[in-house]
């Protein structure tokens, strides 16, 4: 039975053939079955599906429940799969991010600059809602990420390293430097928020800009912030 | 008369209060009118309007034509205004940008890390559509930008600066060293097709990245290059 997506379903939805081959390749385990749209005409998504076994289903239904407006034609559906990363890198670590769009944007990043994990701290936009999965450009079947129910929860797993919490009031990320020794935890706060003052314990960090806007799009100081480690 | 926005009209559209309060307070003398919803209660925006004696109309009709679906109380009518740009300053040249999402972000980056002017070289997304305006947060009406016919004719205005193309093929933006006694030309190509191969004679660079990806986003490509260019 095909429904619209729920935070707390099972199994959630690769809308579009490129998700859905980022999704065979990297976590065929995963898929469980893919809709193919009567005016789909082949495809490398479907062709994989076959090659992996993983049961394709001709419907016109699960597209008007699942993607009415769209230029779809092809949907993955896939259990949500067991998140992990890993002491051994850097982390992006992500306090209570509440946009699916900057999430997805952000694992995208994290793929493209490959030195860090992913930590998403809750309460938090949804990791494997269709929307993120979407902005992911399935990012999300690639990278490492785990999410955690505090900020201490997750810091007293992995006490051995450097928090790099990016506030306003921070010193300058150019003047900053990385040391290849060390283990870094690049630590963005809330789109609207930003991080509690309790995190200037660290020694904050900020990205300089001029005065002509409040603050950076948090998928923007990610990037800016991750290319520098990855770059360093 | 309120209508849907087309490309040739001498006016555009500023949809929802905080957008209309930028164009108020940085291009006062381009707003036509702002249109207030019945349901409107006030605001910033509205204050500013009748601070500045541009004409408040009370129409539910303009918000069913512009906005048909969202949560917008207040729109601005303005005037497309007279663009220029500065030999002063760094540029961030976008080669054939086709998405106006990615013009908009690109526009705030511009204005967050404000040493630069923005080109736009045609055919690209229109910088005045409201989705451009929209995704810009205002910084369409607060930055220097300039649209031309073709890479040749921005060139011949501006011979005297350092042209650097952003290519795969390029050298690593991170070896990159900007000088302080120089005007550059960050110059990125079209979302899909990137950059002619005829750009390679400038010296091209690349933002390195690992191979998970095709390549990086426009927008997050612009705001590592324009921040490491801003912070040198």
């Amino acid at each position: 039975m095909v429904k619209k997506y729920k935070k707390d379903d099972a199994c959630s939805y690769a809308l579009g053939g490129a998700l859905v081959v980022e999704l065979l390749k990297n976590k065929p385990a995963a898929a469980r079955c893919v809709y193919v749209s009567p005016k789909a005409s082949g495809g490398a998504a479907i062709e994989l599906a076959r090659k992996n076994g993983v049961e394709i289903i001709e419907s016109e239904k699960a597209f008007n429940i699942l993607s009415p407006k769209e230029n779809c034609f092809v949907i993955g559906v896939f259990d949500k799969f067991e998140q992990k990363i890993s002491g051994e890198r850097h982390h992006v670590v992500l306090v209570n991010p509440s946009d699916c769009g900057n999430l997805g944007t952000i694992m995208r990043e994290v793929a493209a600059f490959d030195c860090a994990d992913l930590v998403i701290i809750r309460p938090a936009a949804d990791p494997f809602d269709p929307k993120t999965v979407r902005a992911s450009m399935g990012a999300v079947f690639n990278i490492g990420f785990k999410c955690y129910n505090s900020f201490d929860e997750y810091i007293k797993e992995f006490a051995d390293r450097e928090v790099v919490p990016f506030m306003l009031n921070g010193s300058p990320l150019s003047k900053t430097e990385f040391s290849r020794n060390k283990k870094y935890s690049l630590t963005f706060g809330n789109e609207a928020t930003g991080l509690p003052e309790s995190f200037e314990k660290y020694g904050a960090v900020r990205i300089e800009q001029s005065d002509k806007l409040d603050s950076l799009n948090l998928s923007v100081a990610a990037a800016v912030a991750l290319y520098k480690l990855y770059s360093s």
